[in-house]
């Protein structure tokens, strides 16, 4: 393991618990269902590298922020991409039954009570933005626009439209990033943005070269996710796997073999460390995030 | 007709146009995926009375606003109504097929886009909200927090999830009461307290006022879409008339009989109107919505 790498998995690891902590404070708030609310701890409370969490917080990092404003918008980000697992799962979309190692949320409860987490999840995400204690008004207001534009049908859900379009057919590599620019690039991107916006220190500029690191970074957490799915095995990756490809999902590997698919995950990460080339050591957290995720195992 | 429902009526029409054309706009805007946003406009675009986003307009007008600025929130406010009822509808929740006298979104498309499309516009909701002109950018948190609030696990959707598990059981009166209070009544009161967040007039008098005419208006509107529900018509309601009843729901009539039900609608109705005291004329569109709702006959 690089210094590196063991820098980001401490950094992954001092995150997780900040977040995990304040995430559990904030779905026991009054819920008039307790089955629901079991369904929400469920699919939130239960295990996630929370990724978009601490590069939401190294990037407050990195414009200055010692992270507490970026607290709440973390988990704002991590309870969006929360519902989202929940509902791609479904019978209707993936179908699938395993989700980091456990039965997913439709499993473990039933389809209706995981449709209605997945709504609640997302109402409270844009909840906790609207009362995150630390930024201004305007920038409150930034990080709702920058997270209902991400999440929405020009972003994240917009790309899982895509998706299921695209199964069974054959997507040029341009096709393909489009995709996936949608499904998991927005919301990564979002993540980087909004920890920026909590800080009222940021400039343009910063968020200009954050862009760039995000967009570099999204791709490459998908190339790597495709590499995954192809070489992992299910005990590690904690779903099954080659479960894309007996879908006939389209990936980065079919399209560009494994040696290919590996050379742009190289070339991207480079892309995402060069727009980081205006910051100091202050955006070591998100260097060392970009170098994590392409070495991840899972 | 009376003359106070013929001034609803005309007041719903003006307020339909109005909100209809906003609508079109923003659901026009960029998406990823035609086909999504071919059910986002099937759904919101295809009919409908716009009650919700009328009480916002008629809120903003008691308060001493011309209405501009609660257009965007009216917008919001139906798009979340709109999600509500895509999610409700799907095979894993209520099973219906017909809704406004057409297919329902998972029977004109399929249930992968049809839940896509309800994520999409919840998040639509809330960017609307951080985008809308005129309200400040107080104000928009304001409702950004409302909308959050009323249609989360604390909210409307807390309240589908205790209707699912009531299916088949006997509800107290006030059990009855705590479900639709979450399922139908947050997103009315929120309807009307967005229309009066959107103008700079509103003192927090005014909001407890409304907030009592909301309440008071959210259970008498479902006590007679359940009193609809026996009496109407397939044609005239568009959803299959008795459905509820088939599917074993409890309902006032069931709980109070017919008779019973009527009274309980006259003596809300009574409520919402004296919560109106306070105001002058400026409050007659929400006063004549409130008659209208209770002489609806779909």
């Amino acid at each position: 393991m690089s210094a590196q790498n063991s820098f980001a998995i401490d950094f992954l690891e001092t995150c997780r618990a900040r977040v995990d902590a304040e995430l559990d404070r904030c779905i026991s708030r009054e819920s008039s269902s307790d089955r629901l609310q079991a369904a929400m701890r469920y699919s939130v409370l239960g295990g996630g590298k929370r990724i978009r969490p601490a590069l939401c917080l190294a990037a407050a990092r990195a414009v200055g922020d010692t992270g507490d404003n970026a607290l709440a918008p973390a988990c704002a980000v991590e309870l969006i991409h929360a519902y989202s697992l929940i509902h791609d799962d479904l019978p209707a979309m993936d179908d699938d039954d395993l989700r980091r190692g456990r039965p997913t949320t439709h499993i473990a409860f039933d389809e209706a009570t995981a449709i209605l987490a997945g709504d609640a999840l997302q109402a409270l995400a844009f909840g906790l933005l609207a009362d995150a204690a630390g930024p201004s008004e305007s920038a409150r207001l930034s990080m709702v626009r920058e997270l209902a534009r991400a999440s929405g049908h020009g972003g994240m859900v917009g790309g899982q439209a895509i998706d299921l379009e695209a199964v069974g057919k054959t997507l040029t590599l341009a096709q393909l990033e489009v995709m996936h620019r949608h499904k998991t690039g927005a919301l990564i991107e979002a993540s980087v943005l909004i920890g920026a916006l909590s800080s009222p220190r940021t400039q343009e500029r910063d968020l200009e070269a954050l862009a760039g690191y995000a967009r570099a970074l999204g791709l490459a957490f998908q190339v790597q996710d495709d590499l995954l799915d192809i070489e992992g095995d299910t005990r590690v990756i904690g779903k099954r796997q080659g479960s894309d490809a007996a879908r006939a999902k389209p990936t980065y590997p079919a399209l560009l073999g494994v040696d290919g698919a590996r050379a742009r995950l190289v070339e991207l990460l480079d892309n995402a460390q060069q727009s980081l080339a205006v910051f100091g050591p202050e955006a070591d957290p998100l260097r060392a995030m970009a170098d994590y995720v392409v070495a991840r195992n899972h």
